[in-house]
Parts: structure tokens; sequence; C-alpha cells
């Protein structure tokens, strides 16, 4: 909804309340005046939205709400002269270790699961990362301008690096342990996002910081290669909306791949026997009736927020119609909707899995013109830096 | 001479003693008995040279006598099935500002002169590393295996800092101004090394550090990514002679390109008359006769190291037929020395300098040659890691 409307140069006014587009500027949230603006001139400006996604197994429904399914609505609400380019990161999967057999098999599922919830090769750009060496050759130059002092005020490392080991707080994270993959990779981000010179960026809101990064880097380029006109623009942050969607068996903490409890996620891949039993073994709470509390209800308000998802509708909308009834029924009705939610999707990946060939032509058309791309942009860079 | 014997397979005794090879397992030097032992077996391994120049300026006496003249004598002597390849490391140069324009023609300048001190590009693979993208997709991936830690130790960046900021010691760097490419760039030298699986690199002693994390990187990569064999050989440092020639004006430091004063330097393209003015206004001493004694009277060993290395003789040889004479006659020998052997490559590269059209045409030559080369290691390098 709020990434739709964020780049539809169409917009109605109503729509506006939700929009969050970092500005060029402050880097405070605009609302409406920036896009209004925009829609009203003659020559609206050539958008290009970019984002990625890492190939570590099968989505889960978290993965899924959370930025797959505005990936599908962007594609039909964008306009026509939009660029719409979309990644599957190996590069990025490398920063934390990977068993190489599993990372194979994944990287070309995560292909499968892009086509299969409904994104066109023929309207995106879907491509594999490590198919387009410009991504690193731009990261390199882009390093020789990034000081390293804005790379340690990042706080994301910290978090991947407790998440990998298990460790309960950033605190216990042994920074020996710190790789330069790991370290660097906000660097190869904003090589991803500028070798496009992508204008807008879908994605989490745990980004932000790297968004700014790479507005910073963007910025320093521009200064430091002076021409005519900057060389690229500062892309902006489109805040997909709070799905957050939480671990059904521990609702303090976000539905994650990494958990060792099978039944605290939703797999794209579960059937619908399966969807129902991790539904049903949720974890909730003996109050009486539903209600909408993200603080004191965790587990309650999760399931209403899956809910909210699925049908597209605000959460307190929503809440409201389940006052009265109980957490069986909410389950149930929960279950159905996810069901129904990731029936076609399933079958569509069932289906293209096996459909090696056809994946391997996806990937060398969309890895070719993504190339084809960010040539123009590094040729460009290169004459810039004075190695062209 | 050592860069030869180390690297013949039908070497004589005689040079033995000057050799200094890495070994593959306790990293001292060794000397005879492994390149006996080599030159014993019936099917010699395959060796890989490389080695890589910044293109920062038109080189001098110091470039020239340190490196550039090794790797013409290793064209000369190497086996007929020794790879070499030399590169012109223009994304190394970025690690410190440089001014673009006057990038773009140093790095032209550069193969010019690598042309025109007599490597042939039919025998050597001749390239700008800049035109192979492996380099910068292999960097990444060996960045995430080199923990920070291992680069925060090496001392190179902060020498390279302290001399482009002019400070007096490497303690006067602030470190807020290192940048990611200039802390990384260690990594990115360890892929220019392995994308080749190069077997020996003949550098200055300097890069002791730098060759042994390579080694270090590369031996992570064949443990973590384990097959039948291990993917990379682990480069061995070949040390160069120790020709370190001095600052002319003052011979407590290197010879240098960054020295404001342009009387402290020769370069290869100084006309004859340039060289004499010089080599006469060089600092020496005011005791009589000649001796070589590199801590008492470091201009008269400097000059005597200079005019050793232009006849390919030990100093100590050239400095006892001096003994009775006076600093006059070694410098106009010096003058005369060095004025023969830059004579060639200067006119050489004059000529060279401007058939802009053949020099595009042997860099793209060998850029081709490279990237066909390199594109062998990183087929098995992204089967392993799981991105193929």
């Amino acid at each position: 909804m709020f990434i739709q409307a964020a780049l539809r140069r169409t917009t109605t006014t109503s729509s506006f309340s939700y929009i969050k587009v970092c500005s060029n500027g402050s880097r405070n949230f605009v609302t409406t005046r920036r896009l209004l603006e925009e829609s009203k001139t003659k020559k609206p400006t050539h958008r290009v939205v970019f984002s990625g996604i890492q190939p570590t197994g099968v989505p889960h429904l978290g993965n899924f709400l959370g930025a797959l399914l505005n990936w599908v609505k962007l594609q039909k609400t964008a306009h026509p002269e939009d660029e719409l380019l979309f990644s599957i990161v190996g590069w990025h999967a490398l920063t934390l270790p990977q068993d190489p057999a599993a990372l194979r098999v994944s990287r070309q599922d995560m292909l499968a699961v892009l086509l299969a919830i409904g994104l066109d090769p023929e309207r995106c750009t879907i491509f594999h990362q490590d198919e387009n060496p410009h991504h690193t050759e731009l990261a390199w130059m882009l390093n020789c301008l990034t000081p390293v002092g804005w790379l340690k005020r990042m706080t994301t490392w910290k978090t991947r690096l407790a998440a990998s080991r298990n460790a309960n707080s950033e605190d216990e994270v042994d920074e020996g342990l710190l790789n330069t993959g790991l370290f660097t990779y906000p660097v190869l981000q904003a090589a991803d996002i500028l070798a496009y010179k992508a204008t807008h960026v879908p994605v989490g809101d745990d980004q932000t910081q790297h968004i700014n990064l790479a507005r910073d880097i963007a910025d320093t380029f521009n200064r430091t290669f002076k021409a005519k006109k900057p060389l690229f623009p500062l892309p902006e942050l489109v805040v997909t909306p709070t799905r957050r969607v939480l671990s059904l068996k521990d609702p303090s903490v976000k539905m994650s791949k990494s958990s060792p409890d099978l039944q605290s996620r939703i797999l794209l891949t579960d059937t619908e026997a399966q969807i129902r039993t991790k539904i049903r073994g949720a974890v909730t709470d003996s109050i009486a009736g539903i209600t909408y509390d993200p603080v004191e209800r965790r587990g309650t308000a999760n399931l209403l927020t899956i809910l909210a998802a699925c049908s597209d509708e605000e959460v307190g909308q929503v809440a409201s119609r389940y006052a009265d009834k109980g957490h069986g029924q909410l389950k149930a009705d929960v279950a159905d909707a996810v069901s129904e939610l990731l029936r076609k999707p399933r079958a569509e990946f069932e289906r293209l899995k096996g459909e090696t060939a056809y994946l391997n032509a996806v990937a060398q058309s969309g890895a070719a013109k993504a190339r084809e791309r960010s040539e123009v942009t590094m040729v460009e860079v290169r004459k810039r830096v004075g190695l062209l």
C-alpha cells in the first residue's frame, strides 16, 4: 500500500498520510508535498527502484509479507516508465558462513520464488547480483571514498553476528569474529543501488542506516568527482509498512529462519496441513476476547497482524471484528487466510523448481539486462575517477 | 639476478646463495634445497609469476632499478612454460586521492613504460587491473574470509597515509582519515595474485606482510572450501635484491615521487642533461676517498648502489674500484651509467607515448588474456563457495 503510493505518480490524496519517504535534504520523513509536486511536473522524474533479497533458504511468511509481497504490489502499481530491479544478492549471503551445497540450491530456489509470487521478468529486471561484476567493481571505488569510521558506526553487523552465533545480546558478540565482508557489506549495498542510479529503495526500516550511508557515499562521490551534473541521485528509502511478523513460538522476536524451532515459522513451501498445525500451536494468551495490544498481548497481536496483512486491511479494523470471538476462531481464520495467500505461490514454486532450463534462461537474460544497464553507469564512473 | 635464479629451472649452483624464497611451511627464507629439488623433478611445477605497479606518475630510477628492471630480467630468464603476468593496478591507485586527469595520463603512460623497457606483450600478459573485474569479484569473496583483525595488523596503510599527508611519522596519522579502500587493499592484492593462482610474486620486501596475508587468505579458502585438491597454491614472495635507491637530496629516505624536491629523483623521462645536473647535485660527504658505508656515508653509498645496479655488479666490487678516486669521478660515472641505462627506454617511451591506437590494442588484448586466464579460476571459486 505504502510503497504503491510512494511510487505511483497518479496518487490519490487519501493514501498520502501513509507515505514515508526520506527527503533529500533533511532526511526527515516527508509525506505528501514532495509527491504532489512530482505528480504536477509535466515531465516526471525517471524513477528507478532497486531492492534485494539474500538466497538463504526458502522465504518464510515474515519475508513474504514484509518484502516480497510489496515487490509484487510495486510491479502492479508503478508507472510503466519506472524501472524495477530485484536482485538475489548472493555475495551478501557470503558475509556469514554458508554451506555451499545449500547456498547453491537456495540461490536457484529464490529465483523460482520470485517468479512464483508473480514477479514478471519482462516487466522487472530480476537477476543474480553475483552475475553482474559491476557491483563489486563499483563497491571497490566506493570503498576508496568511505571512511572506515562510517562503517564502524553501523550496528547491523553486530546484530547479524549476534544472530548467527545465537548470542543473547550484541554485547556478547566477539568482534574478533568479524570478517571484512560483514564489516564492509554496506558499501557493497550502496554499489548495488548506485550501479543503476536507483532513486527508490523499498526495504525494511532496519535498513535506514544503510540507505543513509549509501546517500552519504553517493554525495561524497558527486562532490569528489564533480562535473556539470552530479553523477548519482541520492537514493530514497521507501519504508515498507511495519508488517513485522513475529515468531509463532516466541512473539518477543521476529519470525526468523535461524530459529531452531521449526514450528516458529511458516515457510512459503508449507502445506495447508503444516500451516494449520503451526498456527494452531501459536503462542497466545488466556485473556478472554480479542484485542490488538502489541505490548501486552504479543502473540494475539501477531495473529491479527498476519490476518490484516493477508487481507490488506488495517489491523485495528480486523481486531474490531474479533472483539467478541475467541482465539480458536481467530486461529482458524488466520490459517485459512495464510493458506489461501500461499496456495498459488506454493504451487507455482513447486512447478517452477524443477524447470532448471527455464530458470537458467530467466537468470541469464536478467543478468544481461542488469549488466547492460549498469555498464552505462560504470562508463561514467570510470571516466570521472580517471580510469577511462 | 636473484629473481632470475629463483624462477629459472635450469639454475647453476653459483647463484643459489642469493636466492631468497619464502618456504610454504615455515615462512622462513629457503635457499638452495627447494629449488634444487624442483629442478630435479621430471615434470616441473607450473610457475605463475604475478606482479603489479601503480599508475601514479612516470616511474623514477628507484622504481626502475627496484622493480621494473627485474621484470625484464624475469622475461629473459624464466622458463618458456612459466607464465608471467604484469599488471598496472589502477584500482590500488584510488586508495589515495588522485587527480582524475593525471591518473588517466599516468595509466596510459605506465603501459608505454612497460613496453619501452622491453616487456613483450607476446611473452607476458601485460594488462590494466581495472579491466579485469574478476579481481574485485574475488576480493569480495576473500573479504568474507578475512578477519578485520588481520587487516588492522597491517602497517602499510599507516605508512602510505603518513606519506600522503607529508607526516613526519606514522604516529601523526589521524586514523579518521583512513578510507575503506586503503584499509582493505591487501585483500584486493591477494585477489590480484590468487585470481591467476600465482605461485611467485616478485615484490619489494616491504610487501612481505601482504604476501603472508595472501597466503593466510589462500589457506583459509582452501580449508573452508575443501575438495580433493586445495584450490589455491600458497604464493611465494620472491624477494628482489635490495637495490634500495635513496633520495639524491636526503639520502635518509627512499627516492620518492611524492617528495616536493624535483632534484631528489631521476625520472625515466629525464634527458641526459637533467640526469647529469641531478647527479652532480646529489648530497654526498667531504670524506676523502670512496667507501661503501650505508650507515655513515649514505649519499656516497647511494651513488655506489645506483652504479652497481646499472652494471649488475656487487656494490662492494664497484666500491673497491673507486677506493682512490673522488666524488667528482664517481658522479660523472654514475651520470654516464644512468644516462646509458635510461637512453633506450626513454627514447622508446617518447616514441610509444603518442601511439594511442597501438597502446589501446595492447591493453585490450592483455586484458582479454588476463580475463580468460582468471575466468578459469573464478569458475572453480564460484563452484566451491556455492554460487555456481
